[in-house]
């Protein structure tokens, strides 16, 4: 059977599908999966037309296709599957045009962020989506996944910078929307089904991106709260204060703040004393009103009772001292054995509540428990790292998922803020998403692609869950990627 | 077959259904709909299950059923169809909470935009969505239209600023997806689809709204540019300059400006000499700032020779005097007849070629025609109102029609920044939107609604287009709404 699939495959796709022993190692895993799985092929289409022949084909034939980008994702969304094909866009890399005017860029799906962001920036423009991985990841992905990153509370997620797409249908169909305009109302905006169902429901090939008027200056603080009451009125004052020139507000709390500082000598404390959450606030606007403007809210917040120490560097590099320790997450490699990463959301008035909940329940089960607390507060997002030493190798991953969704459920949060659900969290998403709602995401499955080949076991349990192309990628929570859970 | 449908409808839905004569005229008819249409029943519920119980039992009977909200809408899209009913969401008014934190409020649909931006307010919060129909528009409407309006540069289209939303299905399911987080990637994000489909995949029954804090001050200026090349580098320089302090870039062509200066003695020109554009540009920041950010710019801008002349006006009054010509379109009644009016999107960069050639085209068929450019185009949006005085009460719609839309979609336009499509412009869509698009949306449309209850003949022609339930409204261009196009 996979013999004469491979010969159809090879009469019919040439040179862009690729086989067993042949395929390279990056198309086999991606950053999270401990084992690697060879697919029948690897398909590289180098056109939106080469993408409709192998999903008319891989539709004929009734196998499986999985997309993939750079292979960056959290949750095991573009992990092949066996007896399927994996569908790779790295061959199309194209950036198309910049429209200065409308201040927009056409890009092909396996383009770079990374890359795209530079070739903006030389035309005076600014994309706003960033993420750590940005030179791996790739368009195509970023949208599918609906990524978040750096600059949320600012310019938003993808979603929000992302308005045109093409992408193909299960069948083969081309559905082109290279939409350009801030205002389109007419009819389905299309798009919107595509941007974060992680592949599942269409093949993004190529798309239209947002760009911004480049930031003029930036300007950061640093400050200690005795409590979670503190950084709530801080976040109240910063947003009425900064308005859209807020672009950061990140919150560290001790259980991540004094492990990394205490265990990464290169890391400096900013403030004199301990305190009890640490913020990061950053803003944006010309050059002197950001550091101005910062200053104000700072005196002003001292004055409130809000904040108990703050420092606004006075160089480049005290700068970026302040944001190493929240960038140190790339170095949980070296402080830390396997982990468990969370990327939960929860209303934000709750989130020190829950924060110290769920370091307290974690401490109750694993005594010896390193659970580190973090994230991007003003955008609701909380990052939740966890490490059991005397559990070594073994990891209670399971355990530790049940235990923290079970909270987060309670605390009418979700599970997946940013990174997705791919195969990971899927059997978690009844904790977020009602039955009625996962039954119309089953329903729109059907509708986009009825005979269930894209992107098998992703997101949606397959109707038939028992067939081999529901398998899951066994995870292991020792890899991080390049730039560590955001 | 009706008096049997009417006596189950009040049987079983009691004092919620109101039937025949009895059917206050609101019910009967929208804005621009000529000729009122009686629908067997309006029903009015109070809770979502409610909605639930008429719309399961309106799928049971197989009758339409056309959701309504302020009956505000510019397309036919809440014009009830002989035959079917109305559900209108009126009696749905509960503001229910404002979350400071989150900065969220959550409503029913039924709510009118006015009162809830007014509720914010006085909790401190800012709702930025806003349309000169505020206070007769609900929410629920605004988000099955994703109505745009005055602030779209800064904040976005209503899809922008929705968390989350209830909605009933065809079926009668409950989907409550009340989400108030600004990240959430667990899952297909199923908001998307209803807002902006016309009412014609779910009726929204409630929604959770993104607050904004309120901005501190406002500044406006206006300027004369000697034409649409200096508006272009105007809008490149504001963007750069004032990055998200940008909150109007209103443009004006002298056949708008000219016409209702000379036609309204109430109005002043407040530059000495003629120009070839106008603009009309808005800041908001601390105050001071934005003021002084304006100053800048109109300085730097005269040198480079984009504005020829403009205005910082001193007072509140000369401000008030600067947006009267720009709101003076509610006054169209006074100054002509029975108007044709779009709200088309142009790529910004063409749209002076495009009011030229459309200007001159208008002319050439119809010599003493009224044809007013203006319109929101830092967002893309051109509107364009049309009158033909020879025409008297028989205005050439549907040449109108041909002629304009033909040339939108040779420009890469779209025939509907704003308003929608509904039943005036379904069979115009095709100029716009590809046979693929049109094809994804019906089958999306079938997957929400099988057996087509929902809004039928809105934006899409229904599967068999003959039936009595695809009358579309006969359409008077001579009725305006209280704000008149925006």
């Amino acid at each position: 059977m996979e013999d004469e699939i491979r010969t159809v495959l090879s009469e019919e796709l040439g040179d862009l599908a690729t086989f067993g022993a042949e395929i390279p190692e990056r198309y086999r895993r991606d950053w999270l999966s401990e084992q690697a799985v060879t697919p029948i092929a690897v398909i590289r289409p180098r056109t939106t037309e080469d993408v409709s022949r192998a999903l008319r084909l891989c539709s004929r034939l009734g196998i499986s296709v999985v997309p993939q980008g750079g292979m960056t994702g959290l949750v095991g969304g573009a992990q092949p599957v066996a007896g399927g094909v994996a569908l790779s866009l790295d061959r199309m890399t194209a950036i198309e045009e910049i429209d200065e005017v409308m201040a927009t860029v056409t890009v092909e799906a396996g383009a770079t962020l990374g890359d795209v962001q530079r070739a903006c920036e030389q035309a005076g423009l600014f994309l706003a989506v960033d993420l750590g991985a940005r030179d791996s990841c790739q368009v195509g992905g970023v949208i599918s996944t609906n990524a978040g990153g750096n600059r949320v509370i600012r310019y938003g997620m993808t979603r929000e910078n992302v308005l045109g797409i093409e992408a193909v249908l299960s069948d083969g169909t081309i559905v082109t929307s290279l939409n350009k305009l801030l205002k389109n109302n007419a009819g389905y905006d299309l798009k919107q089904l595509l941007i974060g169902s992680e592949g599942t429901l269409g093949v993004v090939t190529r798309a239209v991106l947002r760009l911004h008027a480049q930031p003029q200056s930036f300007c950061s603080a640093f400050c200690g709260c005795a409590d979670f009451a503190g950084v709530i009125g801080l976040l109240k004052a910063a947003r009425s204060t900064l308005g859209a020139a807020l672009t950061s507000f990140e919150v560290m709390w001790p259980s991540f703040y004094d492990f990394m500082c205490d265990g990464l000598p290169e890391l400096r404390r900013s403030l004199a004393g301990r305190h009890g959450v640490y913020v990061l606030i950053e803003a944006s606007g010309p050059a002197g009103q950001a550091r101005q403007s910062l200053e104000d809210l700072l005196a002003a917040e001292i004055d409130a009772g809000h904040i108990a120490d703050a420092v606004l560097p006075k160089s480049e590099r005290e700068t970026t001292e302040l944001w190493a320790v929240r960038e140190s997450v790339s170095e949980y490699g070296r402080l830390m054995g396997p982990l468990t990463g969370f990327d939960i959301g929860i209303p934000t008035g709750e989130a020190g509540a829950f924060v110290a909940e769920i370091e307290a329940a974690l401490a109750r089960h694993w005594p010896d428990v390193h659970a580190l607390s973090y994230g991007h507060i003003g955008d609701s997002n909380l990052h939740l790292v966890v490490n059991v030493p005397s559990a070594g190798a073994h990891q209670p991953h399971d355990a530790l998922c049940d235990l923290v969704f079970e909270a987060v459920s309670r605390y009418g949060g979700t599970i997946s803020a940013e990174h997705g659900i791919g195969t990971i969290k899927r059997d978690y998403l009844h904790l977020t998403r009602s039955p009625s709602e996962l039954e119309v995401m089953a329903r729109l499955k059907r509708a986009l692609d009825p005979r269930g080949i894209l992107n098998p076991g992703k997101v949606l349990a397959p109707p038939h869950s028992a067939t081999s192309q529901a398998v899951s990628p066994t995870v292991s929570p020792s890899a991080t990627p390049p730039s560590g859970p955001a």
